[in-house]
């Protein structure tokens, strides 16, 4: 038999022992339960980079993964929890938009709010509800508690704004939505707006109004050291450098303009 | 049927092939074995940092759990290797203080020295005993090994002092006994020593001689940007900074002094 | 029975949702594998410190583990991507090398190329074949999946050079290979070669042309703040600094020359 599947997306970091904590306490309820990170380095608070993080991973996880994220400045605050049911996963976090990208891609069944205190551990703290809240939550729902018995049903949730790219006279105008650790600049320009702007012919990516070159189809298409624009594994625009740091090398930022256009 | 769960807390780091290997070594002996980090980002040598980082996380995994700490800058001198049985746990690391701060919240029921060297790799190094000694060790006590097995019982092992608070006119002065990763700096002065200092009255919070402000429920109690005083995930007083870094902000360091008193 | 084990060893780091993404990957396929992180800290694009991080720590994995090793700044050009049986695991990576240092320390038994796309993910990106390729492929052999069912058999594959110790008058000259988190330099010196050097004799250790002392038993043989040359935990000569990051110290970089010479 399968055994349940929790991922945990978190920024508490990997210095301290906040990530083994919330895993004893999910595994103390359900010992079968098999916890997998998808990263526990969200920038401190970035509800953002976050979002965009589970939104990548989610769909590679079997059915019935029960996805926590949490990344929570308003802890103790009083700020929504919530689980919410799609029809592939369960989604567990906060209510500040962390789930909301992943969840802008799966059919929405239900949302329930964190209500009831006997799927928390006894004593919640005002500072770690990853480990007090979330973590018994996952692994309740892991021993097959359905969603519906944590709470309140909800009519909706918070939602992240997507920074849609933009049809200019210019081209397509987008923006980089995330740097990796490789330093490559992942846009918010996916192959489908690429596609109905571009209709298929040859373009050139401009990086704010720098050419980076038309799109290539991967890093060694260049020579080493020389900036590349790949769609990357999600299916975004991607700007790198083949075999070095774009971000780095190319001063790139969250928010830094990128523009696809027919080549003049 | 549970598997048996086996924690390490190192400061072996994640950039090398150590946490990796400690882990084959396990599998290779207790193939039932669940193992997982507390955390492998110790400080380099800091018994300190190792200790309040076991301190803080043993409590929330199930019963029976073996928790191995490895903070070991003495490997392959002298000093001497153990494994304690407690009511609820066994610990296994060098006998150097790193376990006692867990230990002295336990029962301690047996402290036996690990002597048998057929519980260790065929070949121990000098420089490696997470790999050649304390993981085979905790693997064989996930099999179902007694810790009396390992080797000769000692009458005690070598306690951490750790820094009590002092009460004195000005109010209850601690100190920083740990940063964590999100900048939050941790003190000595648990709930217990504030609600006698403070006999449940308000009471004003100093960072050295700098006024903090009054105990808050939770971060967003204070505007972004702003420090604020509260109880942590363990029940300590700790001083953080809504949104930001408060070690960076406020420059504080372990040692630095926090007061607790009336306000003035 | 025992579960099917997998290890992964890449430069993919933690901040992104690479590493959990591989995993929710696998698990999908073969529900029964652990996973085991080696490390996922190579730095970006190094084949070598791949290649050496896995050398190091492949051996202390059971039988039949299957390793798998992305460090792949050529993903999605024609390189080659492989498995290979060995006596006792399989191996799976890009053919670049990454792999070979540990295949130098088995025996071959099938080196075979990845050309059956039923074994990688229905959509294979450009830039991600740990996801879309390696992934897949080290699940459905944790299945049971026999090697040769994954593509042609290979008369080779490719290697990378090791730099091998020089016997010259002036002893054995050797250089650093790898600097681990700790800052402490493993060299390509190991206990046969000092061997045949030194037949046994009082030896000193120079880093370039600096005196670093004999070969001590470890590190706390010297006080604390001082350079000491012992064996690592691979058996290599491993220049380090007691309590302290010789790599810092002492400005060491990989091919910092290292020489072992009788004293004069």
């Amino acid at each position: 038999m399968r055994r349940p599947l929790i991922t945990f997306t978190t920024d508490f970091g990997l210095a301290d022992w906040f990530v083994g904590t919330i895993k004893g306490v999910a595994l103390g309820i359900s010992p079968q339960a098999q916890i997998i990170d998808i990263t526990h380095s969200v920038p401190p608070g970035s509800i953002r980079a976050g979002a965009f993080a589970l939104r990548s991973a989610f769909r590679y996880f079997p059915k019935g993964t029960i996805h926590v994220a949490v990344v929570d400045p308003g802890v103790g605050s009083n700020r929504r929890a919530i689980a919410v049911r799609t029809r592939n996963y369960i989604f567990v976090g906060p209510d500040n938009g962390v789930l909301s990208w992943a969840l802008a891609l799966e059919k929405v069944v239900a949302v329930h709010s964190l209500d009831h205190s006997e799927y928390f551990l006894p004593q919640v703290s005002r500072t770690f509800h990853g480990r007090d809240v979330f973590s018994p939550v996952a692994a309740h729902l892991a021993n097959g508690l359905p969603v519906a018995k944590l709470g309140w049903k909800l009519p909706s949730h918070v939602r992240l704004p997507w920074p849609e790219p933009e049809l200019q006279d210019s081209g397509i105008v987008g923006e980089v939505v995330y740097i990796d650790h490789f330093g490559n600049a992942i846009t918010n320009l996916d192959t489908a707006s690429l596609a109905e702007a571009t209709a298929g012919k040859q373009v050139e990516v401009l990086l704010g109004r720098k050419r980076v070159g038309s799109l290539s189809s991967c890093y060694a298409s260049v020579p080493k050291g020389r900036p590349v624009a790949v769609i990357e594994s999600s299916g975004f625009l991607e700007i790198a450098v083949n075999g070095g740091n774009a971000a780095r090398a190319l001063r790139i930022k969250v928010g830094t303009v990128v523009t696809v256009r027919s080549p003049r």
